[in-house]
């Protein structure tokens, strides 16, 4: 910090540009706090490369200065990965303006593009050349595909399509030292030792920056059908996902868990979205999707929700009757998070289990929770069929989100891991839950971390601070 | 080597006791050599451990004597990553008593086993709790599960399920010190911190030895269609793979090319196998599976190969009326490599190239190797929905596969490189393609492998001379 900014200023202006070099604090500004206006960092300045060789650039030019760099997306991210530290000396790196599709290949159902496109930008070149990238989540319109790729992103359409990380074949990565590695590959097989790009996958930033990929796309949906299920019990919830993967196979796309509380919730802040069921303790909104333009998919999802409801699996259900009705009910869905923002502070928790083991522990959890807090309140939905739950608190009358986080944290985590699961299913690591990886893994496998940061980035110039 | 093997020994068979460490000739014969006869090592001991903790105490007890470890499975592999050096110095590990099912879970659809069970035992389990694992290949009876995850196996449904790697979702491993890495989860979402998991799979045993996984499972095929398509030219093979991928989606579950020289070829070995569509110079194998029992799966199939036809896609088909008839055209596709053994010896490439570049690429090789080699017979077959090609080659009379090899080898994978191809789809490196590794990939992502290796196996005590 001694050291005058002066000449990796300068040297860095000459890689991007005046334009592209940003230090004032107006303008540094956004970059520095993240998302969710929990972290609020400093930057000895921005820089936004064009090109894969001016991040290389950038990257050698702050290596020979030993400046660290923070690389960053859309800074749509929920763990202040993306975000600097206080101290100031951190140089970040956004690659926003990296955003160009390099190639669409429709024959080969792969998609060449760069890191700061955002994830809208690829569905629609995928959508241009007929066919799907499946990867959908509430941020795309804003989010960056590499930061997509950094986090491995989880979204709606895991239970057929994977995280993010399976959606990928090749990466081009610029290395902590400035080499770049070409490893845009567009091979489903492919065997020659280790594969290095699963390492960068997930590594939020700290192993390589990613500045383009090389996507997998599918057959594009073109029969849809959407139901809402009710259900008396989570274990019903559970018991009919086995029923509707049976019967619709990878045709099932979609299934998440929603509580009657977070209808209530909802619909308490947006009264026009439905209640399609009303007055059942559990519900799950079922997608079903088929390339096939004349699938009997409508016919044979409510087949089988009648089936389940013969059974006693499920108490009723009702089918979408238009792409209107299924968009509501979507909606219904995606206003969860931002209903409970509106009703007011809450702790949240972005776990997953083996989706077995989600009916014990939802019991488990509330019983110790309203032991420790009385009243407190339960706003449980997600991706049921990933075994993914936003398992969010709402503190009782009296006792503030910041009163009860730590020892409600302490609560779910400690139960979550005693089944099986993990503390961050979707949202990866960042700043926000580096103590808890401390905690929850095996010493072995945080040595083993460390030993590969070590091995890729040996002068921790790459988001020092962030997983580990 | 000077050093008594005695103590090394002791020790060994205090872990295993004597009936499970074999050190005689006759016994070591069968684990120092290859499946495909190629390679002959030897080996100062067989040790043969039943449980985890016992292959833990082997590689400490190794390490501490600075004896280098081979870990084998089925000893079913195709590039002699499984067989021992020359030197004799090494102790070869074998699995295959560490064999259990440790769990099955019906209702999170995973499997936990052991890494010596046999693939056919693995889909068995799967099999009775009325579940699928897809991973499917020719060595399956004998071939251990750990083997196919170490090596990433392909087979013949990659096209819906993807390789092994995407069939797993927790390991246990034991490291190069003897530790035990816990990694045996069994979640679909889980970001917390670097993917370890993708390192171990498809590294042949160089940086730990995986003792158990947990594998997904998937409803199981309760309809199934199978055809068997002609077409004038290879552009049509992958047409017609786009026509089916769009109608079938994910129920298309195997797209396997053939030559009508493999036809002729297989059918003069054995010609009990069908020739179902006669004359025409290439061919599709066309899988479709349904997790439904009442799919119109069949008709949906014959729907949209007589589109094909008509729009001039495809010349015929012909679609199985039986499970006889579908066993049958499997049976014409699965005797191919046998067929071509009979007949004499041939220059194998497990080579995958983009599906976009296959036609053009095939018509390049073969301009090239006729030019080299006037006579040279083409036996191409394989994975096209993979774009995964056994481009296998048989020399013209009075040229020795011995004496072609070497040039042939440089044409096609010469070529495989231009067309951003691999040089190894789905059987690894092993012994086999060391100098191609060296070859074809880039200087600095063989760099990181070496970082890699030496951050998990300082010593170079795992499996050494392969890969790497």
């Amino acid at each position: 910090m001694a050291e005058s900014a002066a000449p990796l200023l300068a040297a860095l202006e000459a890689i991007v540009g005046a334009a592209n070099l940003l230090t004032a604090d107006a303008d540094v500004a956004p970059y520095v706090t993240d998302w969710r206006n929990r972290y609020h960092g400093r930057a000895r300045a921005v820089v936004r490369p064009g090109t894969t060789a001016e991040v290389a650039a950038i990257v050698r030019c702050c290596a020979e200065h030993a400046v660290p760099i923070v690389p960053q997306g859309g800074n749509t991210g929920l763990c202040g990965g993306a975000t600097p530290g206080a101290g100031g000396h951190e140089v970040v790196v956004s690659l926003t303006r990296l955003n160009r599709v390099r190639a669409v290949d429709a024959t080969n159902a792969t998609l060449t593009v760069e890191a700061g496109a955002t994830l809208a930008s690829v569905q629609q070149a995928a959508g241009d050349a007929g066919l799907l990238f499946p990867l959908s989540l509430a941020a795309e319109g804003s989010c960056a595909i590499g930061g997509n790729l950094a986090t491995n992103a989880g979204g709606t359409a895991v239970l057929r399509f994977g995280n993010a990380r399976e959606l990928v074949l090749g990466l081009e990565v610029v290395l902590a030292d400035g080499r770049v590695w070409e490893g845009l590959r567009r091979l489903r097989k492919d065997n020659t030792g280790y594969d290095l790009k699963q390492l960068f996958l997930g590594s939020e930033g700290t192993l390589g920056i990613i500045t383009a990929a090389v996507l997998k796309l599918f057959p594009r949906p073109r029969s849809s059908a959407t139901a809402f299920a009710a259900l008396a019990t989570v274990d019903g919830a559970v018991a009919l996902l086995a029923v509707l993967r049976q019967a619709l196979g990878d045709r099932l796309t979609g299934f998440e868990l929603i509580s009657t509380e977070c209808i209530a919730l909802t619909r308490n802040k947006f009264p026009a979205l439905p209640d399609p069921v009303p007055g059942h303790p559990w519900y799950a909104l079922v997608q079903a999707d088929d390339s096939s333009a004349d699938s009997p998919l409508a016919a044979q999802l409510e087949s089988a929700l009648g089936e389940a409801i013969e059974r006693g699996v499920a108490s009723d259900a009702a089918v979408a009757r238009s792409e209107a009705q299924a968009a509501d009910l979507w909606a219904l869905r995606e206003h969860i998070p931002e209903a409970q923002r509106l009703t007011g502070g809450n702790i949240k928790h972005d776990i997953s289990l083996p989706v077995s083991a989600i009916p014990a522990f939802l019991a488990e959890a509330q019983a110790e929770l309203d032991a420790a807090f009385p009243g407190m309140r339960y706003v449980t939905f997600g991706h049921l069929g990933d075994g993914n739950l936003h398992y969010n608190l709402s503190p009782p009358a009296g006792t503030t989100v910041a009163a009860a986080s730590e020892r409600a944290d302490r609560i779910v985590y400690d139960l979550v891991a005693r089944f099986g699961g993990s503390f961050s299913a979707e949202h990866g690591i960042g700043q926000l839950k580096r103590a808890e990886l401390t905690r929850y893994k095996p010493a072995v496998e945080i040595e083993l971390m460390r030993q590969i940061k070590r091995a890729f980035d040996p002068h921790g110039l790459l988001n020092p601070g962030k997983i580990l």
